[in-house]
């Protein structure tokens, strides 16, 4: 059963089981519901020396009533480098549980392992952003349940909003006491902030903490309280820290993507946005890292202080806080070992997460109050609509992280290349609906610089900017020009492969599977 | 209809309207539910500029739909110097609202301005800790509604239970952001830890941030998240300084109280408590700050290092961290201007809540996991059994505080003065039962140390150390032949005036109205 939604995507009205409701414009959905309600505990039965310790996995596991078809939640702050989850499903396989959904925040190429056991039948189906080998698993049509995608808010509300049940989470944690405290700032595997796993503390059922660093009582920070906590394992290793840290994070050298990055600093300068007590958001992208540069070079000239910046945090927003050329960085994720150096050691370095940030079933959430975010795209359109999650090929390629929460800032802009691997990245209309144009500003390429018709401020105060500002049609005909044409479209079967969320728990719009798989990728551009 | 419950107390079967289980015994009551589960809200109904700035409290009360019947909350961080609440209920009664619950984590002899709007029917009645005039109002059965006594814990129990129902949370905030961000650390009114009013802001359907100090986005840190935040509303002044500071905080200068100190810290050194990485807890109280004095000496001699000791904060607890001789203070809340500065300026003086600390439907507390805690008492009776919330002329004195919550360290220590104003404190059986005796294991007073008979450990360690320890009746004979007999029972009617509940929400004891009412108060001795 589909139904056309309002922006005329399919969507799905049942999800993995599920009654799902259609988009309905981006303030149109109003919840009438009350939030998820975890059961009541009692330290009756919690030791009261507060030691939660446990032997293994498997002994957790099974204190904590593992059972078929049940879902096992994760946070990915390891990214790459995880070394739990693999393990988990391992002693799930052993002890012959079946139909499992996974819930991470995201799943990584070190996931591939787990091919097998949705292959056969331990893990029903991933809920959550699937990057490399289990994208490509989901994009052939293998997977047994509906793909998923969320934005990190999108993952905090599905959770508050009792839309995902977690029967058990599982933690990972870098830094860890007996009775379930953890930080991720320090201790051999850090990463940073765990700021992802914490909705999975607050209302899972059960909650096993992981950690290769058990120090005494209390850990400080605790990011993770322990009074969420069942259980606590020690393993060997948890994490690899050269993986830990994110691949993404280098500066871009290409020559256009530097221009690219330079011509939107120069807009935000123009658009008058840089002034003292102003707030950006950038992603760990080569380009947004570029941008960064050169927004800073802008503010050192003018004598211009930001109040906040958001990370996910790099080395750059940490020299910027150091340089004194910020108040705080307010940081979601960490994506290299600067970042989380300064967050365990510097206090105007604070850690954020979903529910600050990005909810959109909180009271209000920070997205909304940063004046200028940059973000990639893997295509936009000329409504201004924008892909993230596949690309003009059909491939489904990553999850949407916290791209869609973007969104909501005062301007938002996609420094993006026009052209990608010879192909035009500006459409008629994209692939897959990820981001609404009425929420994206402008577009940067190295063919010019287009503003949404509706944001007739901007338009007014760059008009004399000397900036290449162009309509976006214009620039999308001369790259078909150069590109020999539009680029083709992918054709699809009816069988759909995932699904869209939007940022309120709507469905936004739906993937499905190609007729013909491509069998190299193209190359990304899509949310952190 | 009363019943009587596991310890053979009379209790209610219905308060204020609601059923109430009778205490079943320290580890009896399983709860079989779910937690409260508010509103899911959604940004699309809040500024997108995070500014929830409205121009007065009845703006605020007007919006968030103020009502008849209802129930309105507030913390007591700034315990007697509170110049918030009196306004609100101005407000209120300008209104013609009527039949309000005021649920305050305490209340102070500067509410006394309340006590016509009991009388005129714009509040109902008061459930929380109520010091000074309002105490006496209770006391003399003319509340409408039965005084309800519940620990620090056993606050955030009700509410996390959905027991007690909060319409509208208003925080007293020494700073904070047009978002609702806010802390208690700094500000004009600081008073350092605001942990009281956390599980007010996350579990209430509207809430009203008041501060006397806004700051721009963000407020950092952010103890309250202004994601749980309705409306921000600024007033010239919040608190008065002077009063925020508690006045229980000075060290006794009596010398059967420096001796009853003494004792209790020699007696932890005997019982071989005094170790590296230790941990205690004393309260704000003239003996307590003795007793932490005569630990810190003890410590010195012997080398000893804390691993953490529990807030309330002072300036004693403050020097053992800045001295080194403690890795943290965990702190509930901040009781002098030297805790608050700390509190602001060492990572390692953490702020905690009665979730992490005393909730006792949680997956364990911190509780549990102190090695020694220091109490008061106004009565102890010979089966171990305490009273903090009345004396044993009847009278009701005050609240509980973390009291009941602290009870559950691994050794409950209650130094306490044999007899006050010419009355014995050991009796035969105390007048309001607050803390069941097989939680005490040691009552210390100047004429003797008594330890429980359950605790044959206790009894072991310490049984060649010279300190004066006999058995507890032994000591209430002596101080009886000294006062010439026991105390007068007083005499009590049929009617109820407030109930205790134990940590889990059951009821343990009640208070009734007494047939005459003595003038004057017996001197303290209560939890902080």
């Amino acid at each position: 059963m589909f139904q056309y939604n309002a922006v005329n995507r399919p969507v799905p009205l049942e999800v993995n089981g599920t009654p799902a409701i259609p988009f309905q414009g981006i303030h149109q959905y109003q919840p009438n519901k009350t939030k998820a309600a975890p059961p009541v505990r009692s330290c009756t039965n919690y030791p009261p020396d507060g030691n939660k310790v446990v032997d293994s996995l498997k002994t957790a596991l099974l204190k904590c009533n593992i059972r078929d078809g049940i879902t096992i939640s994760s946070h990915h702050h390891f990214r790459n480098g995880d070394l739990v989850m693999n393990r988990v499903f391992e002693v799930c396989a052993e002890l012959g549980v079946k139909n499992l959904r996974w819930f991470p925040s995201a799943a990584f190429p070190c996931h591939a392992p787990l091919i097998k056991y949705l292959e056969d039948g331990t893990i029903h189906h991933i809920e959550g952003s699937l990057n490399g080998p289990l994208g490509e698993f989901v994009t052939q049509g293998k997977m047994k349940g509906l793909g998923v995608l969320r934005s990190h808010g999108g993952r905090w509300q599905a959770v508050q909003d009792g839309e995902v049940h977690i029967d058990i989470a599982i933690l990972a944690a870098p830094t860890a006491d007996p009775f379930g405290n953890a930080t991720g700032d320090r201790g051999p595997s850090a990463c940073g902030s765990l700021g992802f796993g914490l909705v999975d503390s607050m209302y899972a059922d059960y909650v096993i903490v992981v950690t290769d660093n058990l120090v005494p009582f209390p850990c400080i920070p605790w990011q993770i309280q322990g009074n969420y906590v069942d259980y606590v394992v020690v393993l060997d290793k948890i994490g690899d820290p050269s993986k830990i840290v994110s691949g993404t994070t280098q500066l871009t050298r290409s020559p256009d993507r530097l221009y690219i990055a330079e011509l939107a600093a120069k807009f935000i300068d123009a658009a008058g946005i840089l002034q003292n007590g102003f707030s950006f958001q950038a992603g760990a992208g080569g380009t947004a890292l570029a941008f960064a540069i050169y927004v800073k070079e802008l503010m050192k000239k003018k004598g211009i202080k930001a109040r906040f910046v958001r990370g996910g945090s790099t080395k750059y927003l940490v020299d910027l806080l150091e340089e004194g050329l910020t108040d705080y960085i307010l940081d979601g994720q960490t994506f290299d070992l600067e970042g989380v150096r300064s967050i365990r050691e510097n206090r105007n370095h604070v850690a954020t997460t979903p529910f600050t940030s990005y909810n959109w079933h909180g009271k209000g959430n920070f997205s909304t109050m940063v004046d200028v975010v940059v973000l990639g795209a893997t295509e936009v359109d000329v409504g201004f609509n924008a892909n993230v999650v596949s690309h003009s090929d059909g491939k489904l390629l990553h999850g949407i992280g916290g791209w869609q929460n973007c969104l909501f800032s005062k301007c938002t802009i996609l420094p993006i290349p026009a052209v990608r691997d010879r192909i035009p990245v500006i459409v008629d209309r994209v692939t897959t609906l990820v981001g609404p144009g009425e929420l994206i500003d402008v577009v940067v390429t190295e063919r010019g610089i287009a503003i949404n018709p509706k944001r007739t401020d901007l338009i007014q105060a760059t008009k004399n900017s000397g900036l290449p500002i162009r309509p976006i049609e214009e620039i999308k005909e001369e790259i078909e020009r150069l590109c020999g044409g539009p680029p083709q479209k992918p054709e699809f079967t009816d069988q759909p492969i995932a699904v869209v969320k939007w940022v309120d728990g709507t469905v936004l719009d739906t993937v499905f599977k190609l007729k013909k798989i491509p069998e190299t990728s193209l190359s990304s551009g899509g949310g952190d």
